[in-house]
This record gives C-alpha cells, structure tokens and sequence, in this order.
C-alpha cells in the first residue's frame, strides 16, 4: 500500500479516527509527497463576524467524505499523488505580524521542498505571509482570488495588515504579479470607485454579476487566458459562494455563485501553473449542518485535482 | 459631515456599537430626513411558527454589513439621502388591535411630514395599519406585494385581523387600489379557488412557477406597467424567496426566487412611485447564519435606493 | 365531513394537536384507504453522520404546513384519496436484519390490503425491506430512485447490509427489475468504476450533471420511458437534493437539483405505476430551520397527487 | 393488557411512533380514564421571547423517556391510573378572548366527567380559562403556584389579559380562594411593592430565596398547611426553576431552584386535593439540548402520581 | 419623568426598541449621569475559542429583562441613579495595542467627569487599559478579580498582551495595588506553582474550591476586609460561574459558583469604594438560550446597586 | 523534550493542531507508553437518541483546554506519566457483534503490553468488549459504574447486545466480579423491581439520591471498600451527572450529581488498581455549548491522575 494516501473507507469508517484532511496521515515532514495540507487557523485579521480559527477542524472533519476519485479526469487522484496532512501553523491570535512570520516561516521549508502548499484558513489576511513564502522561491506570483470582496484597502480602522488589504500589500511588496492576476466575484463594494482602484493596481476585475452572466466555463477560459504561462497562486474565499450555499463565513454577501458553478469554475483551471492554493473565511459557528466546511474540502480535493492533472500528463 | 448618515465603517468596526439599521442615527424625530426605518416586533398575527417579534433585532443587527454603495446606480446612496432609525412602534403583543392602533399612530405623523417609512416586521398583519396610516395622507395606494401566500382569507381560524387576510381588509377599508396593485411569487395555495378569489377583489397575480419563468427583469416591467404613475406601498414578505435563501421564516414553501434574483426584481421599481414600504416576516430563531437577516437588510437597503434615485433627478 | 382527511386547519391551526403526516388521523388499520404513511425510524445502516431515526417526527412536524390542494391538476387532493398515518413500524435499533424483518411484518399486510405504503425513514437501508414486502404481492419491480449515490456497494466494513448496498442485494433477491429500474442524480462515486457497476445489474444511471443538463421535465420523460407499464417504486434520498436546499441529511453531496426542480421531476412521473414510496435520510439535528424536513413533506404530498392522478381518471 | 396506559418500550422503541405524551394513546374521549393531557399551545400572551405555541409538541417528544415507575411510591403508576393525550386545545393565536374561551369549552366537558386535567402551555396566560373551567365544577380553588413571577398585575401595556396577569384576574372573578393559595419561588419582581400587592389580595407569597433555604421538604410542608383541605390547583412554570436547569423558557431568572429540588417539592404534595394542574411556559427554541422539555414532563410525571397516591389508598 | 433612566417596560414591552443596556439612553455624553455603560468588542486577546466581540451585543439584548428593582436594598434603582448607554469603544480588532489606546481614550473623559464606567467585554484583555484610565485620575487600584484564571502569565505565544497576562502587566506598570487586591475562584491553572507566582505579586488567591467552602456571604467579607478603604475595580469573567450557570465563555472551567452565590457575592461588596466595573468574556455563539447573557445583564445590575447603595446614604 | 507528552500550549496555541486527545502525539502504538486513549466512536447500541459517534471527536476537540496540572497531588501529570492519542477503533456501525469483534481485537495487544486503555465512547454497549479484552489478561473484574441507569437488562427489544445490558452479559461471561463491584448514581428505573435484579446478580447499587446525601467523599470512601484489591475497571457515563451540568447524552435523567461532585468522587479512588477506564455517551449533537465534551476531558484527566498517583509513590 502506497504511503501518504487517504485511509480506506471501506475498512475504517468515515467518522473514525482522528480527523486529518481527507484521512491524509498527519506527519510533520514532507520528504516524498506532492503537497501538503496546512492548516492557519488565525482569525485576528477580520472586522465583522469572527471565529474562521475553528475553519481547519471543521474542514477536516467533513473532508471524511471526500473519496479520492475524479470523474471528470476518470481518475483517483491517490493513484497519481501523494499528500500529508502537515497540521497547523502555530499562529499568535493576538498579533497579526508574528503570525505572519509563523506563516511565512512554516511554509518556506516545504515549498523549498517543492511541495504544493495546499492553506485552509482562517480569516484572508493569512494568504499574505503564504505568498511571501512562495515568492522567496517562486518569484512574484500571478494572483487567482475567487472572493466577494476586493481586499484593496489601505488602511482599515487604521491597520496596515487585516482581511481587506492583503492584495494591495502584495502588490506593494512586488510578490504579486497584477498583470497576470484576476479577482472575480465581486459585489461587496465600499465605494463605487473600488473596483476602480483595483484596476490601476493591475488586476483585471470580474464582477459576480459578471461572473455569472459569463458562466463558470467561460469563467475559466478567461482566468487561464489572463495568467497564461506564470507561475500562480489561486486563494478561494468561501464568501465567492452565495450565502445559500456558503452559509458559514463572517462577511456573507448576497449574489454569489452557486456551490457547484464554483467547483465547475475551479475545474476549467487544470492547465495553469499553480504553486499554491488556499481555502479562507470558512467559520463553524454559522455552519450548523457543515455544508460550507464540506464545500471547502471538495474545493480543495478540487484543487488537488490540479496537481493530478500535472502528474497525468 | 452630514448628519443622520451612517457612522463611519473605516473609523468604527462594522460590530462596534449599539445596533441601528445600517448604522444611522437612532433618533425619534424625523425633521430633515428622508427616510424613517421602523421596527413593528410584532408577531400576534402569524399562524404557524412564531419569533418574528424579533426579526427588527436581527436585521438591525447584520444591516451593520450594508455599504451604503450602489453600484448598479453607480453612486454612494448617502450622497443623496438621509435617514434615521426611529426605533420601534411600542406593540402590543396581546392584541392585534391595540398594536394596529399603535402602528398607525406611529406612522401618520411621520407621512404627514413627508418622510418615506421603512417598515421591519414583525409578521405579515402588521402591513395594513401601515396603509391605514399612509391612505390618510395619499389616498388608496397601488399594492406591489412579494410573497408566497396571497394573504386575503377571510376569517381564519375565526378571526378577522391576522397575517393572511390583510389584503382583504384593506380592499374592503377602500385604502388599497387593487386596479394598480399586483401579487407575484404566490405559490402556497390553500384551495384551488384561492387565486381567483384574488382576482376577483381586483388584484393581478403573478404565481412563482409564471415569475421564475419571466426572470427578474420581466417581472419588473410588468410590475411597473400594473402601477403605472399610482401612488404606490412595496410590500415585500420574504417568504417570496426560496427557503434556501431564505430559511428564517415562519411559514416557509419550496420554490421561489433565490436572493439575487429578488434583488434585481426590486432593483428594476425605481420608477414606481412608492410611499412606503415594509419587510416582513424574518424569523431569527429559524435563522442561524442570519442569512436571512441580512439578505432584509439588502432589500431594504434596495428600497433605500428607490429613494436616492429620485433625489438624483 | 369524509374520514381519513386532513383536519381542517381554518378549524385548528396548523401548529395544533399531535403531530400526524399532513394532519391525517393516526390509526393502525388500513380499510378503506388509498394509502397509509409509515414512520421507519432505523438509522443503524448509516455510515457517517446519524441521527436520522427523527426524521419521521421532524417531517410529521413541518407537514402541519401542507395545504393538500395540487395547482396543477387544479384539485383538492383529498376530494380524490384517503390516507392514514400508520404511525411507525417498530424498528430494532441495535440490529439491521430484525428491523428488516419488522418492516417486511408491517409493510406486508397493508401491501397485501391493496394500500399504497407511503414510508419516511430512517436511512436508506429500509428500503430493501419494503422492497421484499412489496415483490411478494407484485413480484419484481422497477426501481426509480432519486440519489447522489448508487447504493450497490457489496460488503461496506464487512457487512451485506447497510445504507449503501441495498440496490444490489435487491438484484441477487430478484425483486428489482433492472431492465425497467433507473438512477438518478448520481454525483458521489466512490471510485471511477461505480458507474459501471450499476449499469453491469442492468440499472441506467444519469448522473446529476446530466439531470441538471436535461432539466426536470426531460428527465421525467426518461425515467417514464424507462419504467414504462411496469409496476414500480420510487424511492427518494433526500440528499438527491443540493445541500443548500437540503442541508438536514447525512452524507451530503455538492451539485443537486434544486428543491424545485426536484418537484417537478416527481410531478412528470404521473403515469407510472407506482405501488410503493419511501423518502429517507433526514436528518434533523442537521436541519436547523427544518427546510430539509418541510422538502420532505411535499416530495410526499407530490407523491400523493400521483394517487389522486389516477383517482381522478 | 389494560387500556389507556403507555406503549410497552420494551417492544416499541422510545423513539418510534407518533409523539403522544408519555406514549399514552391520542384519544379526544376521556371515558374510564383518570386523567387527560392536553396541549394548549397557545403564547400570545407573553412580554418577552415567543415560541412556547411548540411547548406541547417538544414536551411530547421527550416524555417517551418517562418509564411509569415511581421508586418513591414504589409502584408502577400505570398498574393504578390510567389517561390520555387528549391532544390540543385548538387555540386562536390572533386573540386571547377567543383562546380563553376555546380553552374552557374543551375542558369543560372533561372535568364534568371527573377528569383530571393535565395541561401543557403555551404560555402563563393559560390558567385562567383552566380555572374558569375547574371553578365551574368544583368553586373557587386554591391555587399552589411554582413561579418566579407573580403575575398578579393588573394591566400591562395597556391589557387586561395576559401572562403576567392571571391571578389578579382569578381574584377578580372569584374562582380563586387566595386565603388557601400560596405563590412560591418569586424572584422576578417589577417593583419593590409587588409582593405586598400579592400579599394584600390574599396570597401567601414565598420568595425563592426562602424556598432555598427552607429546601424542598419544608416547603412542600408549608405548601400543604396552607392548602389544607381545600380543592386545590397546581399550576408549574418551569420558571420556578433556574435557568442553568431550565434554560428553555421566555422570562428566565437566575436564582431559582435545581431541578431536583423542584421534583422533590412537587413530591411532598401528595395528599393535597389537586383537581386540576398545568405545567406551562417550555420554549423549545430556547431548549437546544431538550432537558427543559424534559423536565417538564418529569414534573408532570410526578403529578401524575399524586393521582397514583390516591388511587392506592 | 427624570432623563436617564430605562424605558418605562409597563408602556413599551421589554422586547421593543433599539437595545440599549437596561433600556437606557444611547447617549454619548455623560453630563449629569452617574455611571456610563460601555461596550468593548475586542476579542483579539483570546486564546481559545472566540467571538466575544459580539459579547455587548448579547447582553444588551437580555438586559431588556433587567427591572431595575433591588429587593434586598428594597428600592428601585432609577429613584436614586441615572446613567447612559454610552455605545462601544472603536476597537481595533486587528491590534491590541491600538485597542489599549482606544480603550484608554474613551475612558479617560467619562472617569475625569466622575462618571462610573461599567464595561461590557470582550475578552478579559480590556481590563488593562481601563485601568489605566481609572490610575490616570485615581492613582493604584485595589482589584477585585472573579475568575477561574490567575491572568498573571508573562509572555503567552510570545506576546505580552493577551487575556492571560494583565494582572502581571498591571503590576508591572504600577496601577494595581496588588497588597489591597484579591482573586477569587481560581481554579484553571496551568501549572501548580501558579497560584505562588500570583501571591508573589502581592495578590490574595482565593481557589474555586476555598470559596465554595466559604460560601458568599464569607467570602465577600473577605474580600471586603482585603480592600478596605482602597480605591477599588471589580473586574468580573463570567467563567468564574461554573459552566452550567454560563456555558456561554470561551475558555470554561468546571467547578465553579452557582449564577445565584455569584450574585450574593458582588450584593456583599457595597461598602467598598469602586470607581470602575466591568464583566467580560460573555460568547454568545456558545449561549444559545442567553442565559449566560442575561446572567451578566444582572452581575452589571448588581454593581449598579453598589453605586445605588452609595447614594442611598 | 519527553515523548508522548502534550504539545505544549505555551508555544502552540490551544485551538492549533490537529485534534488528538489533551494534545498528545497520534500513535497507533504503545511501547514506552502509561496509557493509550483509544476513541470507540460506535452507537448502534444506543435507545432513544443517537449521534454518540461522534463524542470521540468532540471530546478530543475540547480536550485542548486540559492543562496536565493537578493542583491536588500537588505535581504536574506529564511529569509522570506518559501517553498516547491511538486513535479509534474501526467500528462497525451496522453490527454490533462485528463491533465487539473489532474492539476486543484492537484493545487485547494493547493489554497485553502493560498499557492502561482510557476509551471514549461511544454509547454504554462498548464497555462488554472492553472488559473481554482486559478480562483474558487481568481475570473478572471489579466494575465501578457512574451511571444513571443500571444497564442489566435481559433483551431489549428482543436484542442481547445493546447499551442497556451490558452488565448482565458480563456476568454470564463471568469477566464481571460482582462481589467487588458498585452501580452509582441509578436514578433512571424501569420497574420498581429493577434494583432488586441487579443487586441478585451481586452488584451493591447506590441510588442517585443515596449519593447525594451522602456527597461524594463518602461515596468515594464506599467505592473502595466495595472493591478493596481486587483489580477494577471503572466506566463512567455521562449521564451519571445532572443534565444542568451535562445536557450532551442522549438518555438525560433529572437529579444526578455537579460536575464537580463528579470530579470530587472519582478523585477519592486514587488507591483502586484500575486497569481501565471508559468514558460514555457524550452526544454532540445536543452539546451546543460544548460543556459536556469538556466535562468528559476532565474526569478522564482525573483518571490519568489516577495513573500519576501509583508512580508518584
């Protein structure tokens, strides 16, 4: 039996054992695997609703029923790919900037490795200290934000670091690469000349009515048109969703994709360059039957299809 | 700064603060205003799960997530409006008729001084003394109602006054212009008759199955050619949307518009003439993410820009 | 007044007296009726989340709200039938084959009274019982089951019998009839090869992208083509349904049919010879505002005016 | 086997079947019975939080548990008395008055055939029509009431009927003997001369601090010397109780008696001469784990073998 | 009618209105009053489970049953104080250290005007800033700390400020006069020389246990001999209460006071000379029927009646 | 560093890391190790309400907060002892002798290796396999039992293995001795008789009522004598405790002892020579707050004390 593979359901049951994301082993190291599951379960960047901490053991426990196969690529992925469950980022609730070093220096090693980093938050703000860790090898990034909102903001309530500003800092550290870089799903505007804004940072900007007139097909053909060759980096903010679908986040915003649409979105993406991914905003106290936590692991299962793509070819 | 516009979200975190509609001045004087939202928590008139006396609670509470922006109008709305939330009408939870007496004597000096009311229910019975209070000022008004149940029993459960018979006492108080008036999203049904029994008092009815197929857009037209230039109330029960968008409720049924499509089905009134309007019918125990809570708060928010977009003329 | 009808509920509001299926009286005999509801409360075959053994109490609950009339035949359905709530069958929580046992004792003789059985589970595995009791009267039928799973696991945990095998056991039993039987909704494989699988019994499967592809209407037709004249069952798992829509069950599956759609779908299959239903895997401490129980519900209602289909020929 | 007594949970699980109180048969006929419960889910009479209209149903549902045993008495009840769910009052949620008097239309009859009553609210403002009902039959009555309040106001927010008023109103209409009544376990008071508003219409009132220091026995002693031999009526609202023991309640107030002191005292009532009683005010949206519904039918339970003592004699 | 003071609940029910703590002026000023309810949302310093910044929210809700009348001073509150509900203090979510100084901006004035502050959490981190302005004007405080933690640690994931370390920082900065201070019911401790490192510091520790053996009325004399004449703060976590009196905190511990010994406690402690108050730690996520809300609500009512006992005088 | 000792929390924050009882490594081995705590997540043999499956999960969840400190034996645990989290027991939900099988299998090596088993339920019926396991190694042994219910039930429903009568087939097994061995805390009786049953089979019973009057130092003192040296397995259910303090199980019974009675009383049985220990019947799903879980945690702590106690000496 192949190592660093999910546990086999029909031997041990779903609701068994210590939950690991996709019943993945959960090892500290990551010699020999293709990615790595990462929990950050940091909520110290978010200005509504808080609790997304509690994010990665919500999304672990239902990743349970996640099973491996692909059958769009008529695939199971543990037959192409191995992965480890790497636990979490020891991240400091009461300081955004340690945890960001925490981040950052939890990650370094493993993306060294050449090991795919695979983040469940926690609130955004995490996705700036994971792109630092990645541009340190990778070069600046082109950004894929599946997200309601823009999270452009300077300052917010006077603060340089939190879960509206993460994309202008990147792009004032020069480790995102806005020509090459999308936003999509965008209808929580603070000002009409937001998206305006993001614009002259460089990001092309899809709206979700947009989005949605477009399709998640077309969607897709336009995000890989717009990345291309780069090496990217693809952060999906469960608030993209629709409410309905995606109850349990802090900062619902009403006209979002459905749940589906969002997978069939994620699946057209097979032929672009990731180097890393993250699943954000997922907060259990507004999950009661835990539909967010399970559409966040499909994402990511979604994701990882990703890199079985790859190791198809 | 202009006064009686919401307090700042980039200054005070958007869960800062005792909780008024979208963050406006909690005052009970309308002088200068706009608009007045207004909290009816009552729910003696609801046959069937009860709780919605503290919907106004929960709106008021997730409303601190609205924005202010319209990007559809393309402006910020408190540019060009102003408003306040006056608080409650002091029902009377024993007695519908008692607390009708308080609604109307509430509002009517509030229409005598121009200003638009917001209405928060609080169930569905409350929306006639409303219109008992505006007929006084405007005449008969043209009904715009969404909803899934077309409210004109007779006596229920042999009683005259309740939350499904409110738009038969008002045909017979002679304060609603049935010529004018129309009924969509209807599609919990009692009896087989009950549709005509409505069009024979005068209504137009649109049932759901008719208004998905039409889509938001053409709904809207038809609404607007059934008002015409009439003076107009927009009631909007949000049972009309589908329980998946909208589960906190007291009186559910499958099959109605999801969120966004209500939205742009409001979204296309901006030329009715309304006096006033009222949301109903949010149930915050049935409501755990507060999906629903919020989702009043952005169509009330959409009524909000009704208003602004006659101030931009 | 006839027997066997709902209570009027202009006489006694919906949230009054014991809670019986569409507040039918609740009697251990069948003479006289065209059908009889049937509580089958096991969850013991479930394999992740249980607690379905109360989705019996949770849809007699929410079917207070069930108002009998059908505005697409245009009638009353209980100007047309007579139903009971047989209360439940007495199931054996601590084992699946006693409790296969009590539900075959109990289906029998209802079956064998010419009543059509209407049952609410419990987990999916009931059906197999229901099943046998049904083919010693009418041998062999064809299978319409609404599903995101295929249920013909051979042993799952070691075990022949539990909530996803129970299609093939009825196979080896001889009292499916493949030839006429059908699968749809299908969307959570556990390895790329199910499908084949199924369609090796004889089953034809349509996957829920291609339901959502054909829409409710054309895959009505299909499931009638499929059956044709033969007697049939139709059994629904409520997870057939998108979780936004049905969030109250189990193992949950992203991408389903909306609850309407899912309603229209059940109204296409009029003509089919239907002499048994189940409707199974709510779950209510999943469903917090008890849409999930309330879809239930009128999927059952849907069904009866299957019955008062025929009555009224 | 004896008519009228509970199913067997030795052969029908407590889960299964239709939810009848303590799984005694639904009858609305009261013949060859000693006592029947009946469910008034009535709660617009209540100031705070609503919801008490589902009591009955949540009371149903867990009293499955209650096993007949009475280790105190040592006896089986049901080898003494035997009764019925009754079912539902069929209460007018629009209007106290006509709930009042449907309340004592439906009781009537029942206790001219020397039928204990056991009801279940809904809310406090019940009673009266009990007692009106009871008075009828048996005059003016002494009332033993378990409260945190004392409802004995006159009129609230402008109403004469409600659930904070009961008891002044009792006084009023001469149907209750204050000289023999005692009101136990008040905390909740609205102004420092309340309880010599109580005491002046003739109540003993003890607070709940005094019945915390007397403890259970004592009190239960003080009970009985107050009540003598008069005809007597319990009426229990899980108030009495703390909240940390019965959390699901509209008007909680700390400081009040566990809930097996609670038992303890009802205990001690055997050999008063109750005609009537009622346990009301269980509000299941405030019961997330069921153990106030619980507790209430464990204090009916206890009720029920006051009966039992007597029938032993 | 005198100003500040709560809404007369007789004319308007309790469930009505904006919520405001006590139903009291929102007011932001505080000329003329003699305590100020103050809001501090700030859960950042948590280091378990979080979502206390929704705390204030919560107990204004619940406070709405708060009566105002003090049976055992035998009088009403408002006849001889007046306050405001201030709103909150504009935290900064995403740092404590720009917390700490919007806590100590908005403090400073309201306690130079004389004014009380009575402080509403949040996590128990606020108490350092708030002490802070109070030692500005009257120099070092004796503490009064309820609690089941010492909150003495140094450096906790490496940062200094956090809700287990201001009672070090406190002494550190020369504004806690610890010879003068007390804490009581400890009982989570981290490792079993804690309680010594607190007495180190000059504190009086007073386990869980100790003061359970005590009982209230001995340990509020204690504590009263502790502070004697000092200057003092009352600083009250609600998980000083044992779990199932206040389920609602994020970091419980079993073994707890009853709600009603925590009251008779802080009811024992009118003679001391406090300037300051808060009660922090309330999570409404895990409070789902607000007991633990409603149980602050009357803690903060309790302390009102200190300032009450003064004027009385 | 120790192996098989908790994560330190000082480093890494409480709510990181995958979860793994009171943080301890995940190992499924043994070597080198005091105890191993071993989830049995099966409930299947549970009667009323189910969902006992995933207590294992919660429990670990909240674990987190344990603190390894023992302020009574003055020393901290881990300084001690060591330990493991070994995960789960691959049970068979839909077999209960399947089940049995696996549990005796997993727990014998274990045994055999000199480790002490601490399992986490679960519902009652897994403790019969636990002490087959123990009983090959260690002989009959003694049961200590804190439960509300005797659980010596014949058939139950016809059934010989369900989690009512687990203590009558270790009798007829003869891996229970009696004579040693003590039910405490037995309020839940089905007949009168029932006690009596139990005590011919040799078991000594202390009601409910007995163990509180006597408090729990006595009742610890009269467990030991009960057992003297014989060699004790000692089974705590949840519901032992009153459902004020443990609502999260799924047959509550009204009048059990605090939480911390409970701790106290287990604390008195440090000289017993347990060679295991199960933990039963927390149920999440009516957990909301969490309390129950955390209760759990620590009277397994407790336990672990148990283990320091005999290599402190």
């Amino acid at each position: 039996m192949k190592k660093y593979v999910p546990i086999n359901s029909y031997e041990t049951a779903r609701f068994c054992e210590v939950r690991t994301f996709c019943r993945l082993p959960y090892e500290k190291k990551t010699e020999g695997v293709d990615f790595a599951v990462i929990g950050i379960p940091f909520d110290g960047g978010c200005g509504f609703q808080t609790g997304s901490r509690l994010g990665p053991a919500s999304i672990r426990n239902m990743s349970g029923l996640l099973r491996g196969s692909d059958i769009y690529l008529g695939v199971n992925q543990f037959e192409y790919v191995t992965g480890v469950d790497y636990g979490d980022v020891p991240v400091v609730p009461f300081s955004i900037e340690s945890t960001y070093k925490k981040v950052e220096d939890t990650l370094t090693p493993i993306v060294k490795n050449g090991v795919i980093p695979i983040c469940m938050g926690g609130d955004h703000s995490i996705t700036l200290p994971e792109l630092r860790a990645l541009a340190k090898v990778h070069g600046p990034l082109a950004l894929v934000q599946f997200d309601s909102h823009l999270d452009v903001s300077d300052a917010y309530l006077g603060e340089k670091y939190n879960h509206g500003s993460m994309f202008l800092r990147g792009v004032e550290e020069g480790i995102i690469d806005t020509e090459h870089s999308i936003q999509v799903g965008i209808r929580a505007i603070y000002g009409v000349e937001d998206i305006k804004d993001s614009e002259r940072l460089g990001y092309k900007v899809i709206t979700a009515d947009e989005a949605i007139e477009l399709g998640p097909e077309k969607l897709g053909q336009i995000i890989k048109e717009r990345v291309g060759n780069q090496k990217a980096f693809l952060t999906f903010d469960i608030d993209f969703v629709d409410p309905a679908y995606a109850p349990g986040t802090g900062t619902i915003e009403i006209g979002g994709y459905t749940s589906r649409d969002a997978l069939i979105a994620v699946r057209q993406l097979h032929e672009i360059n990731f180097v890393g991914f993250d699943l954000v905003e997922v907060l259990p106290a507004l999950d009661p039957a835990n539909i967010t936590a399970y559409l966040a692991a499909k994402i990511m299962s979604e994701f990882i299809s990703n890199i079985v793509y790859k190791k198809m070819k």
